[in-house]
């Protein structure tokens, strides 16, 4: 059975959320999470029935979101430390955690080690297209990158989507600010090159083609990367505050938008985050989940299904396998 | 009366649409329109009762948008250039362009001069937030830049604040990927430094900030402006065609539609470009507006607005002034 180590006391609203993701969880697949707090507290939360699922490991620190992510190494009983110290040990497969995700970074880096020729971790996310979801990295790790960090970035992408998502054959785009291979700043032009020895990469991409569903692999640089999410974020969220400002001015409107309610659900359950689980750190040994701190029951689930799935794939060989065919530096 | 050199065919639709935008600008306010091209094509647009406030330049020469701006100068018959001529030698106090925008900027740049202070010119445009709309600048004169250059922006955009919006205190932004001033890359980090000596600077905003309202004024190198902007009209027109596909699928929904279409309108009036009409140039002497290359005669109108409000004002004179007041380089 894979076990997952699960930071169980990390996220912003304390345990329950995320031990009510983990009970999800259980009733879909089979599997043993190792929460990773206060035992005390995390047991009254667990249905008898699912004991046989669970171990504890004891840890009464938890890192806060407001601290200094260079203080994670020396926080060794903090709950995130200890769940990645279970993967280091290999009593654990993967770990997830909705903690401080620069904490859970550096520390996935530092104590797990990168992979063969991967100089930058990056984290990978999934944003909603037309038709389903396009792989966006990195969007946070790394704010300053050089065009060989890309490039490590697209193979990381690249297997991703073949391993995790079932993409026989993944396209790949950069990020840009026009579709011509002129178009860019200094390191997209110079990203662009080396990217062109990939078959599957298709050339630059602009914001917006990103949702037509062309593209399965974004590449970026992570401070790119976080204003591409955030502002999708934005938008998303101000339009459907815009349409409910005018909905409620008038009758007609406020008893049409009932009419229409399944489709805004539909609406929202497509570009809903917590449908895709958290981020995956790529780049790092082993497998790391970087969940929103504000996850719900759903985004936690989703989360174990992808470590679950990271654990089972080859996807880590693939990424040094792949990276060794490239002379880049 | 203020005169506005108009490139009369540089569009993607040719004269027809352009015109009519002139038509309607004259409508609704007295100025004088000097259309560049082929005056045998333009005669035929333009209503007798009209012809008092119309004059003609000639031009038969289209800079196409495949074209590489590198060439702009060379085309001396050419619509953009003939038209930049007419605001150089004094016969014009504005022009407003919906061709090549590559070749307006060069052209404007090289033939009208940057103001005192200014390394580079900037183009600004209006984005849709949930009370109003916040002024971008640079959304893609300059794909790399230096951090004097976002300060720079800066001043321009707040100028164009308050003379061109009348918003007294217009609150500036610097685009980032964490509101925290320790959060950017290398660029934002220097420039956020540098920002702080403004009164009027509210700190970092990221990409979601910008649609609450809280911003009046964001500033950002072409790049990032570039994929903000575009990733914000992908989003609107994804989360569009999704409800629309979802509305489709059910009997009761099509009908909650009819219902609320006027909601649904005014969500589009909102955020609809045209409104907006075009994009100034900022930094450059004189009044430049570039407009959508799409644009249909309300953006052009809109864009003339723009033009004759910017003619008016004495906005170069009070970027040029405030820049006096810090000795940055």
């Amino acid at each position: 059975m894979t076990s997952i180590a699960i930071d169980a006391m990390g996220g912003d609203f304390g345990e329950k959320p995320i031990i009510e993701g983990v009970i999800q969880a259980l009733k879909e697949r089979e599997f043993k999470a190792i929460l990773v707090g206060d035992p005390q507290k995390l047991k009254t939360l667990i249905p008898q029935e699912l004991n046989s699922y669970i171990e504890y490991e004891e840890a009464f620190d938890v890192f806060a979101m407001e601290e200094n992510s260079t203080d994670a190494l020396k926080r060794k009983d903090s709950t995130i430390y200890k769940a990645i110290e279970l993967v280091r040990n290999q009593k654990a497969k993967a770990v997830v955690s909705a903690g401080h995700s620069g904490a859970t970074m550096s520390l996935a880096t530092l104590r797990l080690g990168r992979l063969a020729n991967i100089a930058r971790p990056a984290i990978a996310t999934l944003m909603p297209n037309i038709h389903s979801r396009t792989l966006v990295l990195d969007v946070g790790a790394n704010v300053d990158c050089k065009s060989e960090h890309l490039f490590q970035f697209a193979i990381m992408g690249e297997a991703y989507a073949k391993e995790i998502l079932n993409i026989t054959k993944p396209k790949i785009a950069l990020l840009s600010n026009g579709e011509e291979e002129c178009k860019g700043n200094e390191l997209t032009k110079e990203a662009h090159q080396l990217l062109k020895q990939l078959p599957n990469f298709v050339g630059n991409a602009e914001g917006r083609d990103i949702f037509n569903g062309t593209i399965d692999v974004l590449v970026c640089d992570g401070f790119n990367g976080n204003i591409l999410l955030k502002t999708g974020e934005g938008v998303a969220s101000v339009i459907t505050k815009l349409l409910k400002q005018e909905i409620q001015k008038s009758f007609l409107a406020k008893l049409g938008y009932l009419l229409a309610k399944p489709a805004f659900q539909e609406l929202k359950t497509h570009i809903d985050y917590e449908e895709y689980g958290g981020a995956p750190l790529l780049g790092v040994k082993e497998c790391v989940i970087i969940s929103h701190g504000k996850s719900g029951p759903k985004a936690i689930k989703n989360a174990i299904f992808q470590a679950l799935n990271f654990a089972q794939s080859n996807i880590n060989q693939t990424i040094e396998k792949e990276l060794a065919n490239y002379e880049i530096d």
